[in-house]
């Protein structure tokens, strides 16, 4: 009870703060951005200290080197993070802005502006920058932000919490604008997913555990889930293209979501493409799982199970599968892909366009590596996730992906017929 | 058990069909609603006899006039719906248009491209021709659609649904894209709104039952709700510009969500404004509640309670408040308003800019009636519903906002750094 006050309490302050962010000028936000930048380099020290906190606890709770070495803030992640806010300072505001305008027969006016959403909530695990990236990227959108960050780095979160509190109160914007909730307790989520008339949307970055609490959730989210990536090798593949695309898409950084999982390659191509790529897969540290035909052509590679074609591996692991027709990697990635990000290499031009129009991701490649599902890669100039939802946006998200339209008519008396 | 099984079994056909009628031509879909509203005509003797069921049992329930009213089909409303049918028809395709498109430095090709949704769920209540509009609408759009229409329109609708299923099929398109639900059940909603897997997105039109029982829906609405919308008369208003305003805001149809059911008057152009307003609304026959301040200067008026400040009549009715300042104008539109249409008369351009602004509505506006807020009125060709949300779509929607989209990267190789 007193947990479900408490949130509710808090996440009510970010409400009671959300009308006057969503009429702040660009120039208030811009000195927040600035000052809150200048914060950061000079807490160093601070943050540092605040961060061995958590690193000790992890390291006492038995955590592994990974865990431990993502928690992690020294001089150069600090650094990042006052860029970053630099970064989000320089983009322009959306807020404001009109995306349409026309004008009726009647004479009415009619523009459709960019207004914020409201008040949206941040759900992280891990990294405790994303604490101030959030912050800067939803500020900047006019939002007021609800901040909940992982117990594992409850110490950094909320020493940077308190930089930012510090920057709105400096810049004269209300510091309840960006609302960090300090309880670790799991209740809070689920007091936050059933607090539709307080909470406008929740970005929930995390695994599977954050994904399962979240079930149900009567708040809107804009998730951030898995990416299962494809790649199909089309009987037209330009080879040497498909390896160097694969061996990107699967090796660049195998731990994030729009790397590739699975292969699918053309019964027409595979006796020439896969041995190639399999022994430069194996060099580069990749284990190769695959089914019977893909195993009949390189027969040192481990057979794979059912489980392989729905894994998102998130590792150097690939499962290679032999497909007979297009018609079948289409299929394939139907039902086996979480629509996130997935490629052709074909020099067919009409094999092409089925792929780009029957494939139904978020992010749809023809010629290139599943890799480019980014923010930044898109040009958007800030990196505020890839939603893996169909609504509201889809894909690489930017500023605008936060905020939402209202529709202003301007007229001289109309009346309705 | 048997409802969950047949719901999600019903459900789980639009879900299969919705693929290939997301990749359906627009011919296909143009042929089905040609068909659709030659079918519509010729059955005209049909549809009347299986409406006057609706009808009899809707009298023998002791229902009232307004409700047999709006369920009744007559040869006018059938010849309305062949002609919405044939209207929907003559819009453009909005699916495998560009939104935008980009080159990155790379050389990298960015299309961000309009698709279908999947598949939509329709829920409503009493007027049987929605089952017509939300299939013909739905379908332009790519989608496959979930019809669940109210029990009392039952045999009406179930009529339409088999003309619908014959035209698609007629079409060469898959019948199971409309998929209508017959069991009136009220667990049938319960179902749908846990088919997260199954169904994208559910658009509600209905009253407050239905909003209840979609509570907590984990299926993301696009509800259609409440308006309670106001008019603000500033003091520096064209006070014969603002009687006219208000009049047709309140009376030209009280019963639709964008009608007026609040009058905001500024006290300096109270005593002028309050008497001949009155007046008039009253000659139209609305009943006038008001507050202390406006009693005092036309006595004859109602007191208002403060359940007034808050209630949808959507009936002859209207609240009258008066007010010290655009500031007390705005406060009290945030606080008592639905965030859907809200108006001020002013002749005053930075008191307009100052509404504009911080008026947090779906459509905001100045000097005119807020009965523009509807699909036909804004131009868009068709009545796909107005959204009272803030996310994927705001304020009255068109074709485009029953679409998402995705991005299709062409290159020639490109892989990430």
């Amino acid at each position: 009870m007193t947990v479900e006050a408490d949130t509710i309490a808090a996440i009510g302050r970010a409400r009671a703060a959300a009308p006057a962010m969503a009429i702040a000028t660009t120039r208030a936000k811009n000195d927040f951005l600035r000052m809150l930048a200048g914060a950061i380099r000079e807490s160093r020290a601070e943050i540092i200290r605040a961060n061995a906190l958590d690193l000790e606890r992890a390291r006492k709770s038995g955590r592994g080197g990974a865990f431990v070495e993502r928690l992690t803030l020294d001089d150069k992640r600090i650094e990042a993070m006052a860029a970053g806010v630099l970064q989000v300072e320089a983009l322009d505001d959306p807020v404001g802005t009109a995306i349409e305008k026309w004008t009726r027969p009647n004479g009415l006016e009619i523009e459709k502006i960019r207004v914020p959403i409201g008040v949206i909530a941040m759900i992280y695990e891990s990294r405790p920058n994303v604490t101030v990236d959030a912050a800067a990227l939803t500020l900047k959108a006019g939002n007021a932000v609800v901040l909940r960050g992982g117990s594992e780095a409850l110490s950094s979160n909320a020493f940077l919490a308190g930089l930012i509190s510090h920057a709105l109160k400096n810049a004269r914007l209300n510091p309840d604008a960006a609302t960090f909730i300090r309880d670790p307790d799991r209740e809070v989520i689920q007091v936050m997913k059933r607090s539709r008339d307080l909470i406008d949307m929740i970005i929930p970055r995390g695994g599977q555990s954050l994904k399962n609490a979240l079930d149900g959730s009567a708040v809107p989210l804009l998730p951030h889930f898995d990416g299962k990536c494809h790649t199909y090798v089309d009987r037209a593949a330009n080879l040497k293209m498909a390896e160097e695309i694969c061996l990107n898409a699967k090796c660049s950084r195998p731990s994030v979501c729009n790397s590739m999982e699975k292969l699918l390659v053309h019964r027409a191509v595979a006796e020439k493409f896969l041995p190639s790529i399999v022994a430069r897969m194996t060099a580069a540290g990749v284990e190769i799982r695959g089914d019977d035909a893909t195993r009949k052509i390189v027969p040192t590679v481990r057979a794979a199970t059912d489980e392989d074609w729905d894994a998102e591996y998130l590792d150097l692991i690939l499962a290679v599968k032999v497909v007979d027709s297009i018609d079948e990697a289409i299929a394939f990635i139907a039902r086996h892909g979480s629509h996130l990000a997935d490629a052709i290499v074909t020099g067919d031009a009409e094999t092409a366009a089925r792929f780009e129009r029957e494939v139904d991701s978020a992010t749809v490649y023809v010629n290139a590596s599943t890799r480019f599902t980014d923010g930044f890669e898109f040009g958007f100039g800030a990196e505020t996730g890839i939603s893996t939802n169909r609504l509201h946006a889809r894909g690489p998200m930017g500023l605008n992906e936060l905020t939402t339209y209202k529709y202003v008519l301007r007229g001289t008396g109309q009346v309705r017929a």
